[in-house]
Order: C-alpha cells, then sequence, then structure tokens
C-alpha cells in the first residue's frame, strides 16, 4: 500500500497519518467546508476539499471520497471510526471500485451489525450471550422461563427498538403485568405482539477485548478494555487492564473474542465488548465494533502494538508478525477524552476558538489531539479534541501520572470549555480510586460536587 | 521526602517537578530575574526568586539555595545536571545543613570528579581504563612501552591539562621528536617536563551505562546510551541500545559500570560514560557522571523505569524495587535535543520569543521542554530548550518515527532558529541510519548539504 486516504476528520484522521508517514505511505486528507483549517488537514501529504459542512454531504458521501480516492490513486480508504467506518454498503463500494477498505470485508460488517445476525453467529460459535428466550406462547411459560432465567428480566418486544417496547420486570407480578401490557403495546405499535424475555444485567461493567486478525486467518487477542466509566452511554475514561477482571476470566474472554472474530471471518482491527457482571463473575457479548476504536491508544500502551500501523500492514495484505504468546501486557494505561464540553453545564457542547493550547509532556504522557492554538473547534462534529493518555506501572501510579498531566493541560479560548475539570474530579474520586463501580457511576456520584456548590 | 526544591532551570526542572508531582511531594522552584516566566515556575507548588540572571547569582549561589531550602522546610534539594549538580562542596553544604542532596554523597563526588583520583580508583576497581604507562624516563623506553601499547599514542605532559601539553604520535619517528618536544614545552609551560604515554583511540564511540544505587549498597545498571552524534564534544543525539554493542560487550560494560558504581560507594543516578573502540571492539572507562543525564529519557523509553522518580525513592531512603534481572531492554528510543541554534549558521545561538509552538503527539513521542508559546528564551544559559523522544520496536522505526514527530515539530518567533532542520537532516542522512559512524560524523560529513548550497 502506497497512498491510503483517510474519510475522517479530527483526532483519528491525525493518527492513520501519523501511522502513515511512520510506514512510508502516502496519505490523502479529505475535509468539509468547516475544516479547512483542521489539523489532519495540515498534517497529510494531500488534502481535498470534499463537501459543505454538514457529515452527510461531505465525510458521509460515497462519490465524494471515492472520486478523491480515483483522482490521487490512493490504494485504500481508512474510515477511521464513525462516519463510514461500519458502513457496509461503503466497504462494497470500495470493494467494487477495486480500492482496499482498511477494515473487514462487507460481509464481515454486516453480521456484526445486524444485531439478530450477530447474536445468532455468535450464538452458534458458543460466545457467551446474556440468557434469552424465544417468544413467549403464554404467561405461564412466560413466568416459568423467567424463574429459569432468574429475576430482574427484560420483556423485549421482538419488533420493538429503539428503547421502545421494553419493560423490565423484577417479581413475578411485575412480569405478569408486563407481558400482557408489552404485547398490547407492540401490537399496536408494531403489528407484532411477539415478545421475549433476557436477563436483566443491571450492574456491569464494560469490557472489551480488542483483536487482531490478518487476512490469513490469524488472529489474535490484545487484552481488554475497561471503558465502565460512561454518561448516558459514551464513555469518557477508559482504561487497560481492567481492574475487575481476575486472569482466569481474562483469558477466557479473550479466548471468546477470538472465536467471535473467527465466526464472522474476521480481517482487521476490532473490538468484541462484553457485558461483565461482576456479582456473578461471568461475561457476556454485548456488540462488535468493527473498526478501530476511540479508546484504542489504551491498548497500545501497555502492550506495545501499534494498532493502526498493524490495520495499515493487514489491509496490505501482510501476515501478523505477532503470536499470541507474543502480547505480553505491561503496566497500567489511563485514556481522559478530552471534549469540548462545559461539565459543570450538564456537558453542554462549547466550541470556539483556542486561544491557548498547552499540553503535558514528559515520560508516560500521550497526547492524540487534533487542537493547536489559534484552532477553531467547528460546532458540527463530534465535541471530542484530544485524548490524553497515561501510561505507568500500576493503576495507582497511572492516576497519579495522569492527575499531574490534567495539571498541565489547557485548553482555553473564549466560550470554550472542556471536560479537563471533570477528569481532575474524577481522578481524585475515592470511589473511581477504588476502582469498585459499573456503568452507573457517574448517574450516581455527583463527581464534580455539583449539589454541594448549589 | 515530603518537600523537595529543585535547585535549575529548563527542562530538567519541568521534569524534576513532575516526578514530584506523581510521587505525591511538594516541590519547590527557584529561579533568576531573568526566569520569572519560565515554565518551572508555573509549575511547581511554590517559587523563589533567588538572584540576578547570571547563574553564579542565582542557581550557583549556595546560600540563596540554601535559605530558601530552610525557609521552605525543603528536605532534600534536586541538583538536576550542570550547575550545583556535580559540586562536592555543594553536596557538602547540604550535609552539613541536614538537607538531603539528591545524589550521591559529597565523597563520592569528588572521587569521581579529580581525573587522577579516578582513574586510580577505577583501575583498582579492574574497571578497564585506556592503556598507558608510568613518566617516560627517556625516550628509548619511551619507544618501547609505545609499542607495546600500540601506536598511534598521545603524550601527554603530566602536568598539563585544558588541551596544553598533549601531542599524538603516530609513527615511532612522530614519538622521538614529541616526547622531547613535549618535555621541552612542559618544563617551561608548568616546570615540570614529566610526560606519559597513552594509547590514542582516534576512532570510538561514546558509549555510557547507566547506574542506580541505593543506600543499601543495591547496585543495578540500566543497559547503555549511544552518545556518538556529538559537535565539538556536545551531544546531539542519543539512542539506546547502541546500535555497535554485541550482546556480550554490553553485557561486560554493563558489570563494569556496576563494579565502578560499588568502587565509589555510588548512591542514587549515574552514569558511566566509556570510549568504545569498535574497531577493536573493547571499550575503556572514560568519566563518571554522578547526576541525572540529559538523555535519560532514552534509557526510560527502553526500560520502563523512571530515574527521576527512583532518585526521589532513593533519597528517601527507600531500597531499590529492581533487581538486575528485573531490567529488561524494549525497543529502540532516540532523544533529539532541539536547541535555540541556527544549524545553518555555526549553530549560533538564536534566542529569542517564542510565537508558535507545536508540539508533535502521538504513539511513542515524548516531549520534555521548557517551552510554551509567548515564552521568551534567555540568553543567559543552556540553548537547548527542548527534548524530543521517540521509541519503536526497532532503530529503522525509531528513526521513522522520529522523521514523523520532528515534521510536526514548530517552534518559531521573531529570531528564533531552532535546531529540528538539522535532526531532520540527520534522520535522513544515510551514514546515520546505516549506524556505522564514530565520534568524528559531524566533522566528517556535511548533514545539512551546506557546502551544496554555498
Amino acid at each position: 500500500m502506497k497512498k491510503v486516504l483517510i474519510a475522517n476528520r479530527g483526532e483519528i484522521a491525525v493518527r492513520i497519518i501519523r501511522a502513515c508517514k511512520e510506514l512510508g505511505i502516502q496519505s490523502v486528507a479529505v475535509y468539509s467546508e468547516a475544516d479547512a483549517d483542521a489539523l489532519h488537514v495540515k498534517l497529510a501529504d494531500e488534502a481535498y476539499c470534499i463537501g459543505p459542512k454538514l457529515s452527510k454531504d461531505s465525510y458521509l458521501s460515497f462519490p465524494a471520497l471515492l472520486s478523491v480516492a480515483e483522482k490521487t490513486g490512493a490504494d485504500g480508504i481508512h474510515p477511521g471510526y464513525g462516519f463510514v467506518a461500519e458502513n457496509a454498503e461503503f466497504a462494497e463500494a470500495c470493494e467494487t471500485a477495486g480500492i482496499k477498505f482498511i477494515g473487514p470485508s462487507s460481509d464481515s460488517i454486516k453480521v456484526m451489525g445486524i444485531k439478530d445476525v450477530a447474536r445468532a453467529t455468535m450464538e452458534e460459535a458458543g460466545v457467551p450471550l446474556v440468557p434469552g428466550t424465544g417468544i413467549v406462547p403464554d404467561i405461564e411459560t412466560g413466568v416459568k422461563w423467567a424463574h429459569e432465567i432468574g429475576f430482574p428480566v427484560i420483556i423485549k418486544a421482538t419488533a420493538g427498538g429503539g428503547g421502545k417496547g421494553i419493560r423490565v420486570a423484577r417479581t413475578e407480578e411485575d412480569l405478569r403485568k408486563g407481558i400482557d401490557i408489552t404485547q398490547k403495546e407492540a401490537a399496536a405499535a408494531f403489528g407484532n405482539p411477539g415478545v421475549y424475555l433476557e436477563k436483566f444485567i443491571e450492574y456491569f461493567r464494560h469490557c472489551e477485548i480488542q483483536v487482531l486478525a490478518d487476512s490469513f486467518g490469524n488472529t489474535i487477542h490484545l487484552g481488554e478494555r475497561d471503558c465502565t466509566v460512561q454518561r448516558r452511554m459514551q464513555k469518557l475514561v477508559e482504561e487497560a487492564p481492567s481492574p475487575a477482571l481476575s486472569e482466569e476470566r481474562r483469558a477466557e474472554m479473550g479466548q471468546a473474542a477470538v472465536t467471535a472474530a473467527k465466526a464472522c471471518s474476521y480481517e482487521g482491527a476490532g473490538t468484541i465488548e462484553f457485558i461483565y457482571d461482576y456479582q456473578e463473575d461471568r461475561f457476556y457479548f454485548m456488540e462488535m465494533n468493527t473498526r478501530i476504536q476511540v479508546e484504542h491508544p489504551v491498548t497500545e500502551m501497555i502492550t506495545g502494538v501499534d494498532l493502526v500501523q498493524q490495520q495499515l500492514k493487514i489491509a496490505s495484505g501482510e501476515k501478523l508478525t505477532y503470536t499470541q504468546e507474543d502480547i505480553k501486557i505491561n503496566g497500567w494505561a489511563i485514556e481522559c477524552r478530552i471534549n469540548a464540553e462545559n461539565a459543570y453545564k450538564n456537558f453542554m457542547p462549547s466550541a470556539g476558538t483556542v486561544d491557548t493550547y498547552v499540553v503535558p509532556g514528559g515520560y508516560g504522557v500521550r497526547i492524540d489531539s487534533a487542537v493547536y492554538a489559534g484552532y477553531t473547534i467547528p460546532p458540527f462534529y463530534d465535541s471530542m479534541v484530544a485524548k490524553l493518555i497515561v501510561h505507568a506501572d500500576t493503576r495507582d501510579e497511572a492516576i497519579a501520572k495522569m492527575n499531574r498531566a490534567l495539571s498541565e493541560f489547557e485548553v482555553s479560548g473564549p466560550g470554550i470549555h472542556t471536560t479537563i475539570p471533570f477528569h481532575e474530579a474524577l481522578m481524585n474520586n475515592d470511589v473511581f480510586q477504588s476502582a469498585k463501580f459499573n456503568t452507573k457511576f457517574l448517574e450516581e456520584n455527583d463527581v464534580l460536587g455539583i449539589a454541594n456548590k448549589a
């Protein structure tokens, strides 16, 4: 692979350009009219405007992306994350155009992108799934099945989606009423009264396994990341390894991830997300992300493997040079997502022009960012503008290092707020430090002490 | 240790403050009147002006340093490198004042600071020294000894110094004349005609071994650094490991360094510098630096050991938690010293105000710097303003990463020049890439292509 088009913007576009440069691959940036001054445009070997500010007219435009790829003679397209990264149709369009989509085949994306198909594929492969049932034929059978699964359970309309047609039942009484109501609602809303039951895992940690697979069928995993610190399902802080997993469970989860990747003939870098039920010490397949993830750096820090370089090498048809035995976990890494948001005002986006941009430095500190002094953060895209990653020997040392690094980090300008103060509060929070929390942590803890200040 | 005074400025003061923060130690900065806006002043918990711009009145003033230490209740003083770092009198003054000098004892500094004593101590300990003779009694004996050592040899006046009373003899004829002339010159200049001979190693690599020793006598080494890229004896680029050493020689050199450190009852972080005669595949003791060195980060990158944290822990009376077996070399690291100098104008210093300061980021890139946008580099001190360090799996990958990182690095302002263009040229130089060079590399190669341009 000699020239790669990066179908993305922001820090991930910068990340990919860097990997290209290090491998001697020419990089082609694309940008919307709102991104003419973006860092990825400055750093790439070539850069082309592909349309107006709205993503649908630029970063999501197949014809715009493919025509630049053809015009510039790019051998491959790296989609980054978001935008066209998990779009099977785009991958297919690349395949048709004879341009390598740097990621899995469109077929793999489809298998993992359609939840039913993914679940069936995982079940067949023997990857643990959240216990569930078929369509409930009648209330008594439903009650019997619910006892088999164990309460609480979720009643889900088979035709539902988007949070609709879902109801939690904590008792048999809840369940009897719930099946009846959900069936009626589903019949009215979707024209299909069918409901099924699934175990409701209320308190869990989000653990995920990074995998790499080459085009020769060699598949390895690179340990887990713990992304339990979330706000409204959005990850804010990720760490690796997970402080919650035993060695045994870690090994099982890694093996399950490799099985999952093989089951969909995966190629490239991918992530299998798991629900880790720490009370029962069991894990269940959640979904597979068929792309590089925001939080990939924490895995790089503890394994020493450059995942984006690996993506490029695999896409070039190279064999993996790592075996599973080569992958050793070394120390502890934490990533804080620096978003242009005001954490004290409900994480309200606060874009604007950055006057002052001072990044922390020194040993064990990494910055993946798309910001520079004078840069105007456009309001049209993701509010994440930088990632601060630290690496140390232990979790406590990594927290101390993150605290030190955050204290040096300055992003300011008229109207600009970032999540840096939130991360500082989090690093000093007892619960976070104890590592004993679940995905409801931020919901249940006033990390910023806003209640006290009000 | 709860509070540490940092008797230094620039990037090393910042480096030490960071280590203090990560260990929960309060930091006290000191600064000259020229350094009121320096980064170390901003980052420390406390900061005190200790005098005017000239070092002798500020950073070298024992009373100023000690009075701030006493006033602030600092338990220890970290001298960094330069200034009072290898000043046995200062270490002694700290000892007298009951403040821990973060480094070896004044006795160890003295042993290693006086060249004759150091040489005698090393000889007794069995550390390899450049072969030499006693005072030459007459020319015929001198010729006999020179043949034993092997030509070329250096004729050195025993009372000489500072480059005076030294003469290289490449042949017997040279030697006969040289002994006679040098004896006469020495008699006239120093009132002592005594000369001795030493093997002249014209082509060598500068290799040095990092050691750590605690106050319980536990001493380990952390492999070598190769600092062969020098200009007028000033190191410009350092790498670790050395591309020139065999595993066998590396192990021997490491062992010799531990022996050297033990021979002077060393405590803390220190470096034993060696002349590596690659033609003969032999190494010789050059000198010991009884302090942290500028180039310490390359060792940190390949060993995972935070040397400045280790200094602080050792000074606190902690035992080393690493044994020699724990130290594993991982990958390859390169450091480029970014000096405020115009490489195209004979490395002329070019201080001034930095308008734009954009540092490279991403995986495997580290910046240790004292610069920020708006900072005025004062002309009174060392011209080194930042260090760019990269870490990758192999030397070639590290060079590619350094190239990538240098291309992102921007330090500009009215009148400001840096050595970034020099480093870019060097990373793309065939001889540098081949790793086959010696300390005369920059003297003998027009890396910047200035001759072509003229």
